[in-house]
């Protein structure tokens, strides 16, 4: 049987909710991962370093109560409002790596979103001087744009922040289109977080000839072209494309209803299909570099001590956890975990 | 109180179904339309005049039995399969003025379309020489192709039928891309339906901040540009532009699910959704031609006899229709069916 062990992932995009969702959703990033960065659009959202420190403590709490679980990291991020301010960002600085801006609406939890980003231009300067990662949802909110263009639309947003803010780390999220790609392959201070899933699907696996809500994500997955330049990167090891799971999950009922979230529960699965699709390119000496090492380099953070195993073993990814559905849910991939 | 009596319209495509689909459905194409061409992809499909027959007695036995309705006469066609033969065409041509050609696997009910056109082309000579319309779901069905694009892609296949067959007439079911209106307006022999839900929606009604399966069909809604070059036909009273509505009930459970059906439930609301957005753009005065008119004259049809009747009431359309959501479910809209 051949087995694959790497240093312990950092998942540096996941929402790990709270309460009841919380508790179900946990173990498998606190299991599969060294480090997340937990995304603050709970609710209500983490706006500031006192909403942090008791999110992080009710995390904690629930990961201690298992004992057998490797060690686990929470990194934390406020969420960047209109009524964010530079004083916000410095004191969150301590707990917090990163500022996550939304656009008004374009997903789950966005609704409190930023709707102009000039009022914001001290809050970025702050970010900037205080070494404070900016965590951006790269769409367009405006409502002349198809949804496939929303990420295409929001790179001149971007190209503006960049050329303001020369210093200004920055993280385009879930990178989903071609000019995404290209953006951060353009500008030296802007990285993306690339999703499995993202990896995976493109618009044909949502709608095709049936629709597919476990599918269904912000940003929505495109066009063939779009998933292979994003494939190409991660084929390539480029540092600056590294692993964010996104991985968000709803319970069933408000997938599979007449209004369904966005977002794909993909954290028990992640490892496995990155581990299947990279030997399917022939580049799995890729895995371990994009799941444990650019993220945190991209960062500045030390890389993970401990290491977790793969095993080449087919398994049939469970129809669902509780009330929440996998992606891949009761599809058989060629790796496992080992533990 | 503003009212608008017009010539009954003709639906010349919708999906009645069969059995206990058809009891629920009936009623509003029976209703609301004078006229109405069905749609063979049942279970199973009508692929002979022999299954045509029976089908239309299972219909109009059922419309028989509300005697409130006002006059309602079917229109059949077969389904062109790879097993179609010129002789199984020749004795279909009384009953049907169609001939229904799907891709395979496109939508739903398409599992037995067709892979090839090229064996078909004694088919469609026999269609031909009889006058028998040539009615197609033009979305190429190729793995390769990104679902927006598969109904511009099939345009290339439109052009050789078109070509090779000069006197073959022809109807683009339910245009739904810009590409497709510019071939309706290049080849005089293509004509196209025109549903109401792809005059009102783009993508983002299907996979905007939520998902909406009851917005999902085939093909699928595009683009605002898409959308708009359609709807400039339809306020130009563009002849080869008419009203079909495409509309496919599925059970609510059906479409609200892990792997949701395509097609939008439309028949009780077209008619006073389309008088909505015709006069939202002062163009009331075209909804007669293009619901009652166009499709006839294309078709080669005496036009109906009857009225209806729709008053400017504003009207909350039902949540639902016992198990089925219609369009717009639970929206308010400004005109309604006067009867």
């Amino acid at each position: 049987m051949k087995t694959l062990t790497i240093r312990s992932p950092d998942d540096f995009h996941v929402h790990l909710r709270q309460n009841g969702m919380l508790d179900r959703v946990l173990i498998h990033s606190a299991k599969h991962f060294g480090r997340v960065l937990a995304m603050p659009n709970t609710r209500p959202p983490l706006l500031t370093e006192h909403d942090v420190y008791p999110y992080r403590g009710e995390i904690l709490t629930k990961a201690l109560h298992e004992n057998d679980w490797s060690p686990f990291e929470i990194l934390s991020a406020i969420q960047i409002t209109d009524a964010t301010t530079p004083e916000i960002v410095r004191a969150a600085r301590i707990p917090c790596v990163a500022g996550k801006l939304y656009p008004a609406g374009v997903t789950t939890g966005s609704d409190n979103g930023v709707s102009d980003i000039e009022p914001l231009f001290p809050v970025f300067e702050a970010m900037q001087a205080c070494g404070m990662m900016l965590s951006l949802h790269g769409e367009h909110p405006g409502a002349q744009y198809d949804d496939i263009d929303r990420e295409a639309a929001f790179m001149h947003v971007l190209h503006r922040i960049v050329h303001l803010f020369p210093d200004l780390k920055i993280v385009l999220e879930h990178v989903s289109h071609r000019a995404g790609v290209s953006a951060v392959l353009k500008y030296d201070n802007v990285a993306a977080t690339v999703t499995p899933h993202h990896l995976l699907l493109t618009m044909n696996d949502v709608h095709g000839a049936k629709l597919q809500p476990h599918h269904f994500c912000k940003p929505t997955p495109k066009r063939f072209a779009d998933r292979d330049a994003i494939l190409r990167q991660v084929l390539d090891g480029h540092p600056k494309f590294f692993l964010g799971t996104d991985s968000a999950p709803h319970l069933r009922e408000t997938k599979e209803c007449a209004d369904g979230c966005a977002g794909v529960f993909n954290a028990p699965v992640t490892m496995p299909l990155l581990a299947e699709l990279l030997e399917r390119h022939g580049a799995l000496d890729r895995l371990e570099d994009f799941t444990s090492r650019f993220g945190a380099e991209w960062y500045g953070l030390r890389l993970n001590h401990g290491t977790i195993t793969l095993e080449r073993v087919p398994w049939k990814v469970p129809e669902h956890y509780e009330t929440v559905v996998p992606l891949w849910a009761g599809r058989t991939i060629q790796w496992r975990h080992a533990d």
